[in-house]
């Protein structure tokens, strides 16, 4: 009988390597098998004897599967997500290969690593948006269908949190940016600021500050956050360089 | 006149510094001075010739401030915040103290670095709560009315979003925590799992499952975080180990 190894869920942040926590790169030097998807792996520096599975984008499932057998098998393995794996990311499908896989996976030695999502990378550019409350909803309708994603739009807007929108471009039929911008005009003021945060991080990175009122879908691709303001939430503009947006700590009464 | 310095605002985690990223190790190692927290200082190695100001929790605005003049003064200034900077933390206060500070401070060098906020160094002690869309609200009504408060959450569980809750023991007068559960019981399952995560990272980390009919203020204190489940969130009861609480990739129409 195999001893039983162990893994463990990391996520390798939106870009640099020095947004990866130290615990999360000596969870990657130490493993013995790396699981995820491709574009993450070949970021991340080798070790003789390391074998890496790379899948495509939309095998989560099976690749946590094949991580816990791997796991069970005895092997060190590491399921490598990109920002934080507990958001909208790896750790909720390992959770979920546990919960409907054979009963001995539940006895594994599994652990999960915080890491640096996307949303904060793309605040951290632009100075606070989220320094107030908000709700993070992603625009992917393929794994929900669109009325919930467009009634949460509706209900956090009539909170008046700022909203933080992940995976913008991945909607099945059309463009969940351009619908979500539809939906979010009709229930926040259009003065609003909206930052499109493309490729935080990466030497293609992109930052684009605009008013609710002139967004669409135009030059939103999957790589993209979008952040959208509340009614606390400010712009200033500084002369020579880009703007700061944050969002009040102080909010008054509905 | 003096050379212009540059203003850092960094967080270094909820505990551990294996959760610090390096671009903020790097940014504390290089400042000639730091400024926060008195706690968050004194969790960081020391280095010869730099200066730290600590102060208490509740000066966030004087802090901002004094850290800008020094910045301005032409020295290299990080502001000490814990978990992540952007969320309920220094970003915003730095950013208020620029818009309605002098002019000149707008044309300062001023960068902010994400981290690891609270709720994502809970949520990966358990497993993947936060896996689906989610809300991040602060009980603490020093900066805002509890109706809006509790607008807010009833407005969340109407549109079925798990939430992470920070400053839950930070209300003026009575008991954030009690009076949210109490809202939250009128308008979610009370089967809905429950995460309360104190002091995560720390010697004295502590995590309790429950389900919201049995929650009420009892043993939450200013370090703790909360994790409300929405209704795709479930628990995974594993033989021999702490339970995995998850939330549902998938979701149904509402």
């Amino acid at each position: 009988m195999p001893v039983s190894g162990k893994l463990t869920v990391v996520g390798v942040g939106p870009g640099p390597e020095d947004w990866i926590t130290p615990a999360t790169a000596a969870t990657l030097a130490e493993a013995d098998e790396l699981f995820g998807y491709g574009p993450y792996l070949s970021r991340l520096p080798g070790r003789l004897g390391q074998i890496r599975h790379a899948s495509d984008n939309r095998e989560e499932m099976l690749r946590a599967r094949q991580a816990l057998a791997a796991a069970q098998a005895g092997r060190l393995v590491a399921v490598v997500s990109g920002g934080d794996p507990g958001v909208f990311a790896m750790a909720a499908a390992v959770c979920e290969a546990i919960e409907t896989g054979p009963e001995a996976w539940r006895a594994l030695d599994v652990a999960f690593e915080p890491g640096v999502t996307a949303m904060l990378a793309a605040a951290s550019r632009v100075g606070a948006p989220l320094g107030a409350d908000f709700a993070v909803i992603s625009l992917s309708d393929n794994l929900k269908p669109w009325p919930l994603i467009e009634r949460r739009l509706k209900l956090t807007s009539e909170a008046d949190l700022v909203l933080a929108l992940y995976n913008p471009a991945s909607r099945a039929r059309g463009q969940g940016a351009d619908a979500a911008f539809a939906v979010l005009k009709s229930c926040r003021p259009l003065s609003v600021p909206v930052v499109l945060a493309s490729a935080v991080g990466r030497p293609d990175e992109r930052i684009v500050f605009k008013q609710l009122g002139d967004c669409d879908g135009a030059g939103i691709d999957m790589r993209t956050l979008i952040i959208v303001g509340a009614s606390a939430t400010r712009l200033i503009e500084r002369p020579g360089r880009s703007p700061l947006v944050y969002t009040e700590r102080f909010a008054r009464s509905p």
